[in-house]
């Protein structure tokens, strides 16, 4: 089902009750229809905004220090289906519908190093070759 | 199933992969069996250790800036039955056995704030009152 947009004065209503910290983002839990937690990424007003008008989900890259179009280079988009805000309003959780893979390693899910009595190990192995995903390098 | 500790050297081989950020914390995002994202906080070494060994799961609270064994006060206590690093090794992903309700305002999670075109919308009610929960206050 497609987002519906949320319109400009409840948006500012909700993005008055977010609490942005010091550096001004929010973290974002994604996670898909079936529940799987796919990755945690940061947000700011902007991109907050967009993602809650389009529908199509992007972050704010701190590495980057710019908005990041989950999907941009690697084609593996993350369309919301739902948002939510935690009690303190300091943390979203989103549901999404991931095209592919959410992971620049090429798995499902970022979350795949098992802490276990005899140290990490792999739950999973990519579905797509990295450099597949992006052509030489540049992850998204 | 209990959690199985793991040991002092693997512990230590673990926790020197975990990207800790400046503050010396790193985000714990709890999900039940049925993977309801319950919470988000943060650990530090110490309270990350402390999980890892005891299998009780314990934060860092940021207000408090101490350790939280999670139900200390309320009673809400978190089991570890599994956790994993994400791909950058700077978010953990816990899936836990939550005693009741993990939200201090009384409902099973702390993502209940949904995001509409008409405003924020509560998605349930509190399983508990907050008051049967603390006594008086001091949240945990």
């Amino acid at each position: 089902m497609a987002w519906k947009a949320i319109p400009q004065p409840t948006m500012d209503t909700l993005l008055d009750k977010v609490q942005f910290n010091e550096q001004g983002l929010i973290c974002a839990i994604a996670q898909d229809e079936n529940a799987t937690v796919l990755m945690l990424a940061w947000m700011n007003r902007e991109s907050l905004t967009e993602t809650l008008t389009t529908g199509r989900v992007c972050y704010y890259s701190r590495s980057r220090k710019k908005l990041w179009r989950k999907g941009e280079s690697s084609g593996q988009e993350q369309h919301l289906i739902s948002a939510s805000l935690d009690c303190d309003a300091d943390c979203l959780l989103l549901t999404v519908r991931q095209k592919g893979v959410a992971c620049h390693t090429g798995r499902r899910s970022c979350f795949y190093q098992s802490l276990t009595p005899s140290g990490i190990q792999n739950l999973t192995e990519p579905d797509i070759r990295p450099e597949t995903l992006y052509g030489e390098k540049t992850p998204s």
